[in-house]
């Protein structure tokens, strides 16, 4: 069987170890990039080589950034006294895309999840605890994902929080806006209920 | 609204840019590659480099390699009388990987698809006249894609080839193995019936 040359050989192994992404998915953007827009090949390269040379976690919050500390860890207009908890950096890029947050952040890099192995050490949760140690903050929003492992992780970071005096509290969970009763499943529906408020009229 | 670092943003801006890469799956990419592994980013970008300075095109089929001919030209054991056109050069690894094609390939780079505004300029079919003019050539296959374009562009090479005075032949076109009658669609039958074979029995 005739192969492809070896050096594109080697570049779609490489792209083929990103997640999501197959053999196929591989050779296709390998093609693309080699045949189409070696431009793009080489930019990319540099991009890469930057990012990984200079990207690194903020030493407060564990965000990503250039500097040792984030953006939001080094603004003196956000409130240092709220830490909202998440999962992953993107999350946080999510909360602060609705531009309503003030405080500040603490990002876990995982989650609690015994059954894939990972415990309280696969996550950036003693930290949190240092931080909170400090006295300064009063209230830890957590703002893990609203899955088992997620709520887990929730119930397991609040319970060390309170034990230092702080407040913890959860996201509200209920119906998605847009969210048809008929096609919610029974576990949304059962909180939905539950978290119901009065509807002043 | 706080943004990532700049770094990462250009990672995922580059990263988009790739076929069927939205910005979501950019973002996913970035992150884990700068994050989980720094390693394979940098890794990434070699290949990358490498590939788009070393990988170019055989100076006669149009395959995909590292020296001015293919492995499949350069080869003394291929038969030189019998052409196969493909569309794109990973439809050459396809019919490699059957193993029963010994004679050589020509690989368009594109199709005629006058409804994208692609002509036969913007494929590789000029350079296939000037091979078979050489006389060598006896049988050029046609196995582009079933499709419509593909089917144009099959008619559209062949009428060039046979007034060269070489026969152009065409991928047999029916039933494919497994598939089943209920699901066929019309053309696929239609095609299927009029090829119909004669069974020994």
């Amino acid at each position: 069987m005739i192969a492809l040359p070896a050096s594109l050989q080697k570049l779609i192994r490489d792209l083929s170890r990103l997640p999501s992404i197959g053999e196929k998915t591989a050779t296709r953007l390998a093609y693309h990039l080699v045949h189409s827009e070696p431009a793009l090949a080489k930019m990319l390269a540099e991009s890469l080589t930057k990012a990984a040379n200079s990207a690194r976690l903020c030493e407060q919050c564990f965000f990503l950034t250039d500097n040792p500390r984030c953006a939001v860890c080094s603004s003196v207009t956000r409130d240092e006294t709220v830490v909202c908890v998440v999962e992953k950096p993107f999350d946080l890029v999510a909360i602060e895309r609705v531009g309503e947050f003030r405080g500040t952040y603490h990002i876990l890099h995982g989650v609690w999840a015994p059954l894939r192995g990972m415990g309280p050490e696969s996550m950036k949760v003693l930290e949190l605890v240092e931080r909170v140690k400090l006295g300064k903050i009063k209230e830890v929003i957590l703002a893990t994902s609203s899955t088992v492992e997620g709520d887990a992780t929730a119930l397991y970071v609040s319970r060390l929080v309170c034990e230092l005096g702080a407040k913890a509290t959860r996201l509200a969970q209920g119906m998605p806006k847009g969210g048809e009763l008929e096609y919610a499943d029974e576990v949304t529906l059962s909180r939905a209920l539950a978290g119901r408020s009065p509807l002043s009229g």
